[in-house]
């Protein structure tokens, strides 16, 4: 199992592994045969990323059979998505912001992001393994009270797609087993979300599959899973983490 | 009036000015102090990219006052929008290519599109202009079955984020009159959309500063001011083209 990273030192940016607390650098592209260098840092002498920049992070709702089953949904017959803009990626250890017109609620909603590692387009799902890179921890924060304010047109890009909202990281996790993976959400550290991936409508293979025959997925791309039962409200102040065991904490201030 | 391409040449990818049939390459940024080179070739010896490389596409629904009361709906409070997938976008002169999995409709969209030129977040509509590097001619292009598919959750990034169906260009126009600005899209020749942007229900300006509210607006994003009457599907052979004076023509053949 690898981690990789991206990080920020004295200003310049830089990929590469995570062990301990001990990165060691890599040149080139992290998705194409990167080359190791004979450079390591200290994790307290860097400052974390996002652990990509795709080309776009797609992103699920209802896709969880408890959070279905709570609200009263229908199970769907297909994948349902929205895209999160790349102007909302947002690192581990930034604040989360409130959008200045904005004064409604804004929840948080922990979730398992793919990331993928090779270019595919129409992929079976028995070989859509094969394109996922690894694992990340996902944040998919929301301004819920736009998404059905108007009544003819859901603003699902509107409520999702503010600055800071597509929070990613620490780490992507090659070598993961999807099915043992738990998403676990805190906030000021009190446990608010706690379920297994296996109860995923659309597991991370049939996601990657389905997706690619809709588009071309590239390297880097981002599929967040959707999330399940026990998301709610951030108010100011409140520090909200989304861990997943062997990827890490994401941990975020909401600065209200 | 400056008119801008990305084009490839031998292979290698530029981007300049066109005047007439002829190509004047430019070095460094579009957006920021591009330096002109002594290279001139003819608009024959390159083959037109996509204009930008946008970080993102923001594409308007319900924009337009006689879209609006052609099919009852109401003037909407807010720009209701979406996001293409930046793997959608594409150039003039290239098929339109049906998705493998989806035998319904394709509808073509004939559209303007707003080019972003600096960086703005949170701008005043009086002040929005400043922001507008230039427009383009969009052929907003749908497999409208899968937008209304599920019941209860529109799929408007499934059904608009196709590969080949962010369709812009040819050119980016500078110094284009906004009020004067008239959409015209036909199909193997006859005329099917035919409208003044003095329709819109909200303006490029309150578009770029609406938007900027909700999220940062960066140099080379693209607003799509949606579309209005006269939208169609597509056959096979089909050649669809959007034209603006002052841009140019944006002209497809639909593959089937």
């Amino acid at each position: 199992m690898t981690n990789w990273i991206r990080f920020s030192r004295r200003g310049t940016p830089g990929f590469g592994t995570l062990e301990h607390d001990t990165v060691s650098e890599y040149e080139g592209d992290m998705f194409d045969d990167p080359r190791l260098t004979d450079r390591r840092y200290d994790i307290n002498e860097v400052k974390l990323l996002v652990p990509v920049l795709p080309s776009k992070m797609i992103a699920m709702a209802n896709n969880f059979h408890a959070l279905i089953e709570k609200f009263g949904m229908t199970v769907p017959e297909d994948p349902l998505y929205f895209l999160k803009a790349n102007s909302s990626l947002h690192p581990t250890g930034d604040p989360i912001e409130r959008p200045a017109g904005y004064h409604g609620k804004i929840v948080f909603e922990g979730e398992l992001g793919i990331v993928i590692g090779r270019s595919c387009k129409n992929v079976p799902a028995e070989q859509a393994g094969s394109y996922i890179f690894g694992y990340t921890c996902i944040n998919d924060v929301t301004s819920i009270d736009l998404l059905n304010k108007n009544p003819s047109f859901q603003q699902w890009t509107r409520c999702k797609a503010a600055d800071t909202f597509g929070v990613l990281g620490p780490t992507i996790a090659t070598g993961l087993h999807a099915a043992d993976i738990r998403v676990k959400t805190l906030v000021d550290g009190s446990e608010r979300q706690n379920y297994l991936i296996t109860d995923m409508v659309f597991t991370p293979t049939e996601l990657v599959s389905r997706v690619s025959w809709d588009m071309t997925l590239l390297p880097g791309d981002i599929i967040a899973c959707g999330t399940s039962v026990g998301v709610g409200s951030l108010k100011p102040g409140n520090v909200v983490e989304v861990q997943i065991d062997g990827i890490g904490t994401l941990k975020n201030e909401f600065a209200g």
